[in-house]
């Protein structure tokens, strides 16, 4: 039997605000430029007023939240980076060396490091500790968690993320955790039902040799916890091959929507999650805005499984929601546009001919 | 005879600091992320290094400086807005409502507008009046405009990049001009030696009978001026069928690159202006660098001539400069990131195992 989802999980997202949309569409068509010609910043000017139910939406206050955790599978050998450095980057990210902390600063914007599941041995000042448990299982010989854990991970992600989104204009959503391509590839192939050499990449920069091993570790992982050939339910594949980071961002997206809180997605993890927290409740869709598309392997066919397509494409793989934050000042641009432009009857300009 | 291009055009562009760009690359391979896992925002700062001769880049000082100019070509048709528009958006920029005057103003840039070209009646207030003439002549019918005329539009895009990019860390471009989208495919056809159908587009948003027309009247334009099947010498397709301001953007460029001011190219107007001026000069391309791919169907056949990669593609064919500046606060984020990131050593983070 299926393991159901948290029932706050399965609660409907705000709906989009029709008149606000409506409102938004009509006044980008008599601002001072031909029609269409900002391009994607239009669309997306007008779809946050919907979200954001303003006639004037905003994206000064930016909330970011990154979600870590640590991945059984490592000892698969499946990652260029020892295990040992997810934990050191939780200092670096309350030291404000990483880059998402760089990005925070340029930004003006709140930097929640929450530590879900690493293998810390000791307190981290400045990192949020909601340890679910010292790392995940290792998937490849058994459930990377238990039902009760998954469901304790996506309620964590929730809780997190409503208290950084209060106030909040949005949200960016990060991760980190060595081996976390490897679960997210999993789990994207599980709710697919595709297979690894589709949706699995170099992560972090592994040569031929250890991608042709992440692939076979993960098929044979698929086939073992019976998620081959067939599109899984969103929490069975999530306990047998998912991450603890990666359901609190599942959690979190679903959380957001519901508040009315705009979701910036990063990249191939954050996607992996937004695919689950879409499987989980598909209404969370129009919350959630698809900031880049990643060099990593894989993760177009995760965005194409949510018909996604992203801002920016900057070769960008390295995750932090360093991506969705480098897409911050395009929103930023995008409503001071729609925000601040005349138009043509207030400027004097004559229409087309 | 080909016309000579002035000789101050033909002084060389300031060298790439080698050193500089030697220590960048070493240092993104030591801050604490995956080799190259910040893809094009590494390649961006190592190359500002280069052309700032700077260890630490910065793009917070920006000029943006637009020239606008009329086009005698609009008597024939070609564009979807009446060429009286060219001095009502004038008015606009200059009061604080067109879109590139919000971009301004959120990126703290100065913003210089400047008349090369149009056909104001009375001066503007907060536009400096530099006209060379009110409107290039209909180049259907004969020159757009005479040698003189030609060489006195480069050297005025030179003094007035000169004066704007005192201080600055780079210079924005941008141009305003309605049919300036048909004097630019047509300068294109000529400098590559292709058809107007490969260059043409909708510009401001034509319908396909006024697109066929746009495409004949250039077509025959250029068998005209004998420019056909042939890469014209840049001042002589100049004269034959540009435009005012698409010569000061090129006197921009190629002043900016020897006075050591690296510059962000918009669309496609400004790309033509770039191709013209890389033919000029070709040692000044380094010093351009190419914001974001237009929506104008023949942007990427110029930008291909140039092997140029844009950073941004969002579907935008407003101009102004709006896709340069848009790219500024990406330039800034990658220049904070190679900054302001802490290295493994500094933050004891393991390299690959």
């Amino acid at each position: 039997m299926p393991l159901p989802p948290p029932a706050w999980s399965l609660a409907p997202p705000r709906p989009l605000s029709t008149p606000h949309l409506e409102r938004a569409t009509a006044r980008q068509s008599v601002l001072t430029k031909p029609p269409g010609s900002l391009g994607r910043l239009e669309t997306v000017a007008i779809r946050l007023a919907a979200l954001q139910a303003n006639d004037r939406p905003q994206a000064d206050a930016v909330a970011i939240v990154l979600f870590a955790g640590d991945h059984g599978i490592t000892a698969q050998g499946v990652s260029a980076y020892p295990s040992a450095v997810t934990v050191q980057m939780l200092h670096n990210f309350a030291g404000g060396g990483a880059a998402i902390a760089v990005l925070a600063r340029q930004l003006g914007a709140s930097l929640t490091v929450a530590d879900v599941g690493s293998c810390a041995t000791a307190p981290i000042a400045g990192v949020v500790d909601r340890r679910i448990r010292a790392g995940t299982r290792d998937f490849s010989s058994g459930p990377a968690m238990t039902p009760e854990e998954a469901a304790a991970a996506l309620d964590t992600g929730r809780a997190l993320a409503l208290e950084a989104a209060t106030g909040a204009d949005l949200l960016v959503l990060g991760e980190m955790g060595i081996g976390n391509t490897t679960s997210a590839a999993a789990l994207g192939a599980a709710l697919l039902g595709c297979t690894a050499a589709d949706v699995a990449g170099r992560g972090t920069g592994i040569d031929d040799t250890r991608l042709a091993r992440k692939i076979a570790v993960i098929d044979a992982a698929l086939a073992r916890h019976r998620l081959t050939g067939r599109r899984a339910p969103p929490l069975e594949a999530l306990a047998a091959v998912g991450g603890y980071e990666i359901a609190a961002l599942a959690g979190a997206m679903i959380a957001c929507a519901q508040a009315g809180v705009p979701v910036l997605v990063d990249g191939f993890i954050v996607t992996a999650a937004a695919l689950l927290a879409t499987r989980i409740n598909a209404a969370v869709q129009p919350w959630l805005l698809f900031s880049h598309a990643s060099a990593e392997q894989g993760h177009r066919r995760l965005l194409d499984a949510m018909a996604a397509e992203p801002l920016l494409d900057l070769g960008l793989r390295l995750g932090e929601g360093s991506g969705a934050a480098l897409t911050v000042p395009l929103l930023r641009a995008a409503l001071a546009l729609h925000n601040e432009m005349a138009t043509f009857a207030e400027a004097g300009v004559a229409g087309p001919a």
